[in-house]
């Protein structure tokens, strides 16, 4: 897989029809609270409500009319499932999108209501991919990985683009990671714009396997606990590692508690709504685990999408 | 009391450098939803998180430097205080609070944190005017009222200024009605720069005193049921009602159920936090109140200070 500006530049081109240029956002308190100067570019403002409309945009319209008139396909419990729906929705083919049986029902309604054909399956990794792989056998559609795929990574790049346009002067840029789409894409466009940045990834203790990975030199499959971040569950891909390796120069753990605590106070503070992902980032700053003091900071926030019914801090409720 | 819009731009002059200029943001599902365009202007990501650091700012900086020296003092169990405790640190002068005793810590702490003087007083009007005019006398200070006083009127019609540069070409104005300085400022800006706009305030049922006095063609004292909406607990004021008569257009009332659920809507949707006051306006339009079909339609957003621990639609907790 290889990368440079010009790929980043011609997805921008590409998606920039369907995509909000989401603002950036600053906050004095935080400013004074972490002794650097942070920017947060608010992807939870993005279509769908989470940068994923980035990526899938992109893959979605990259294809050529003959793939596409035979649909897309992926599974997905969240976010990515709902940005494939829309974009195929926008390119007016057929989308099947495969959901866990448990899924939210706010998030298959929400995949529902761009008219994807939700197929559902056992909520374990292997009946998604085995009933995705069934999809694509009976249909002849494309699967559309959510982070193991190049056009996706290259429009969840999109976003460091426009940050740094918007910022030029930053010193360090951080997201959360995952999968490692959105911090493939990020490291890949803040490096090749911006060489002397760093690119520092943040990511749940409960689910360090690309932490550990980093450290080890080569992917390793871990074992997970739970994390809130419930965007963040997943294994770091086998691209997006090879991407990792090269263009990232650190990535740290948080733990829970300091999920929760970022997210509050960023809600508290910025009056905005992010999902527990999007916090995870703001917790290594506020928990110290990177050290930021006089520096210029760029923050992802990837996505806004939190049931207000089952917040982590609970409610008295009145 | 006599308004034109040099006294706006004057005020607006004044406060610059003291306060954020707020995005206005849109919602396509928001424009579908209701059939109209609609344009939020979003104070809660103003200076103490609401419209009011522009009134406050605006009155404590038209002090003359003698006056201003004798300190400034207010009663508030809410917004105002802090903004003008706020103020009051921006210009190096004193402020006296008073705040009823069973205020929520956070707001006390919010007063404290601009190093203001807080007096505290039993959770009655008469107490919290007593005690102000007591502390008054004491020191020398000046009043600065939350709504009657016209340098603040004047300061939050700045909110109504900026939305106009930004959005030229409204139909209808909208914000919410307590005291009356934000909507007298907005409809005396609103009417000043675009002559044929409505202004149209929204007000809560259970306390719509300033709807009931537009009908009446009179200021009346009415009796209040409970609302969620905390910032329009207040009668109308006098010199406000004097300018509502003659400014406004019309004033329409939701119920409590309405301004839950356009508080959620917009949580949910524009991914932003906004207090129940704030989303009194949009209420209007979900419960069909007001009719904005295929209007350009703005909406003052007057804040987003809210307590995440007691939410007015509970919580499963997790």
């Amino acid at each position: 897989m290889s990368f440079d500006l010009d790929r980043l530049h011609c997805a921008h081109e590409r998606i920039r029809p369907y995509i909000h240029r989401t603002p950036v956002l600053t906050s004095s308190r935080l400013n004074e609270a972490s002794g650097a100067s942070l920017f947060f570019k608010c992807e939870n403002f993005q279509k769908i409500g989470a940068f994923k409309a980035r990526g899938a945009t992109n893959a979605v319209f990259a294809l050529d009319d003959a793939t596409a008139r035979r649909g897309v396909a992926t599974h997905s419990s969240g976010n990515h499932g709902a940005a494939v729906a829309r974009a195929a929705k926008l390119r007016g083919v057929p989308a099947h999108i495969v959901m866990p049986s448990n899924s939210a029902k706010v998030k298959i309604r929400a995949v529902e209501s761009y008219g994807a054909h939700v197929v559902f399956c056992e909520p374990t990794e292997e009946a998604r991919e085995a009933t995705c792989a069934d999809v694509i056998a009976k249909t002849g559609a494309t699967l559309i990985h959510s982070f193991e795929n190049e056009n996706v990574i290259a429009g969840q790049g999109t976003a460091a683009v426009e940050f740094l346009e918007d910022v030029p002067d930053l010193d360090v840029i951080m997201c959360p990671v995952g999968g490692g789409g959105l911090l493939a894409g990020t490291a890949v466009a803040a490096k090749s714009i911006r060489p002397n940045i760093k690119a520092i990834a943040a990511e749940p203790a409960n689910a360090d396997d690309a932490a550990q990975s980093f450290r080890a030199g080569r992917r390793l499959v871990t074992q997970k606990k739970f994390t809130i971040a419930d965007g963040l569950r997943t294994n770091i891909g086998e691209p997006n590692f090879a991407i990792v390796q090269r263009y990232v120069d650190d990535i740290v753990t948080v733990s829970e508690a300091a999920i929760i605590s970022a997210m509050r106070t960023i809600w508290e503070t910025m009056k905005i709504v992010i999902e527990p992902s999007a916090a995870v980032p703001y917790a290594a700053i506020q928990e110290r685990a990177i050290g930021v003091k006089g520096k210029r900071v760029g923050i992802i926030l990837t996505g806004g999408n939190v049931d207000l019914d089952a917040l982590p801090w609970g409610s008295r409720a009145s």
